[in-house]
């Protein structure tokens, strides 16, 4: 029995079965797209993991509550985060999924719903209900309006798609990211929402989601600041045969962290002013958690991503990055490699010398460019 | 009876009795001085407050082994760090400590050394040593020399200094610091070198000077790295009378903190690149260790501080640092006031609305400058 796998070029995916979804401009931003929605009209059992900070948005506080329920419709923003202006604010967020859910004939409490943009800024909620009717109507047309609707600084739509075929088993995961600012360990400015018309259990989906996102979204930096919003998504349609066999499992999981791979390294990639895409690689930690620890040390130091930008291989900044993270380590056993110094794409490979746990991850250089847009970012 | 205190303009300073200072260029750097030196012949208590980094330089781990003796001559260098080399350089610190006491008719326990520059790379002992007989030939003749001595990417040098008289008591405290880039509370790449005349026990200093390092120098951020090297040192000399009046010692705490302060600000007004220099008042904390923490999230996000370069009252930036900190706040309660935002120096009040605790410190912008700055520097 083969394994069949397609990888699909950005910009050419399939959706899972199950899924319908739609992207329009209501007004929040001035010109580009502002409003997407996704909708599994039979339902799709639901996964969120979010951001760990402690001051959250009133959509993500609404989604908190609706995650366990049977998801009928996902609808997001870009432009205005929803966070921390007034809290009437949430019952306003309330409404809007009250409004969508009338408008599908679906219950609020099956709506999730995201928000990316300024933190601290009214949401329009009036022109986001005035968008729904033809949001609702655009349904189907293209999955490109969809990854349009919920980016900010990014430069570029992410999305990416696996096909699996094992046998007679068969599925689709197809997944859309937005990033560019405020992304570090521990999910950031960041959505991602992944689907899948995959039968699988809400239980087993979590463990493989979660492991995806601990390789993947958890294992990026841009600027080691920690938003108010990030959320990822998994929604599972069950629209297929059910995962029966362990291959077919395995070949599930494997495509999983494919695509929050991907996406993960889109962000990245499209940091904002970023310059260098930055591979970060430490080994010889004496745990998993402080080979974690280090990556995380390194990619957030702003003087070794400075070092970056000038391609100069400023190991020291290594060295008094992982002290500062409380990681002693020896001159006659700790290495730092840099390969591509010169190039787009960089690999920084640390020796630690202190045990055999390993972990990698990604992030961006820093550039005057970033400065600049950050200065004028409101 | 009256207290007298005189404060001397930056470049008019008083030495402290029982204190020789010189600085010379013995070829570490190109050009400018980068050997420093301090001599009290007849000994002074000494404190010192270390890096909280676990990777230090060798300089810094010897001056801990002779921080408790009776201190006599301290020695310090810029351009290098000393620091993650060879482990045999210890040794070879060691000896520039035995040769400098030699050539003083000293004992190498009463030497304290200094180191700030590059990590990683090789310090020159051997200039440094043939650099010793100048060195301790152009002993007394001003402090300026030794001022610059101290200094890398610093644009000025930076000391300051008090007099005080209480009926008889009369003693001077004279600051010389140096700092620039990886500035975080914890102390960073930051020298700082307190001196004074008073007849003061070591318990006594010791008290009175946790607390001003803790108000200053752990109170300012540049970027949010903290160095291998950073040292605060103290050396009493016992030169003048024994403090004995009660108005007398808090006037010698008020003055420690002033000359605390003050450098730790000129540290700040002195940041990379910086063109802002902020003062961030934290207020409505549930205790001081959450104040200062909601400080040093503040301070040291590094989109609040690009913010700051755009002129920009990004509050919600706050909100989201706040939130990676785990300090959770309420729209209703929760207040951020910029004041001053299109001059040079901004204030940026807090209010957290959480309770009655406060905190103060200072930090400044990050600017494209400062990358580029970084970018080049090895």
């Amino acid at each position: 029995m083969s394994v069949h796998k397609k990888k699909k070029k950005r910009g050419s995916i399939n959706l899972p079965l199950g899924f319908s979804l739609a992207g329009i401009h209501c007004g929040i931003k001035r010109r580009k797209n502002d409003l997407g929605l996704i909708v599994c009209k039979d339902g799709a059992k639901a996964l969120g993991f979010f951001t760990k900070n402690v001051n959250v948005s009133y959509s993500l506080q609404v989604s908190k509550k609706h995650i366990n329920n049977n998801i009928k419709a996902l609808i997001v923003n870009s432009g205005n985060a929803n966070c921390f202006t007034q809290r009437s604010d949430y019952v306003k967020t309330l409404k809007i999924c009250q409004s969508l859910a009338q408008t599908l004939k679906i219950k609020t409490e099956n709506v999730l719903i995201a928000s990316t943009g300024i933190i601290g800024k009214p949401l329009s909620f009036g022109r986001i209900k005035k968008g729904l009717p033809p949001l609702c109507q655009s349904l189907g047309q293209g999955y490109q309006e969809f990854a349009k609707s919920m980016l900010t600084t990014d430069t570029f739509p992410k999305m990416t798609s696996r096909q699996i075929k094992v046998g007679e088993e068969k599925f689709t995961i197809t997944g859309f990211a937005k990033g560019a600012g405020m992304i570090q360990p521990g999910l950031a400015t960041m959505l991602a929402f992944i689907l899948t018309d995959a039968s699988i259990s809400r239980k087993v989906l979590y463990g493989l989601a979660r492991e995806a996102v601990e390789k993947s979204f958890n294992s990026i930096s841009v600027d080691g600041s920690m938003s108010t919003n990030d959320s990822v998504y998994f929604l599972a349609s069950q629209k297929t045969h059910p995962i029966k066999q362990a291959r077919a499992l395995n070949s599930f999981k494997v495509a999983l962290e494919e695509v929050c791979l991907e996406l993960a390294k889109m962000i990245v990639k499209d940091g904002e002013g970023a310059s260098k895409f930055i591979t970060i690689n430490v080994k010889g930690a004496r745990s998993k958690e402080e080979a974690k620890r280090a990556f995380q040390a390194i990619s957030s130091s702003v003087l070794l991503r400075a070092a970056m930008f000038g391609e100069n291989p400023n190991w020291g900044r290594i060295v008094a990055s992982l002290g500062q993270a409380g990681i002693k380590i020896r001159e006659d056993k700790f290495t730092a490699l840099f390969k591509n110094l010169k190039k787009k794409e960089v690999t920084i490979s640390v020796n630690l010398g202190r045990g055999h746990y390993s972990w990698g991850g990604w992030c961006c250089d820093i550039t005057p460019q970033y400065v600049r847009l950050n200065a004028g970012y409101s």
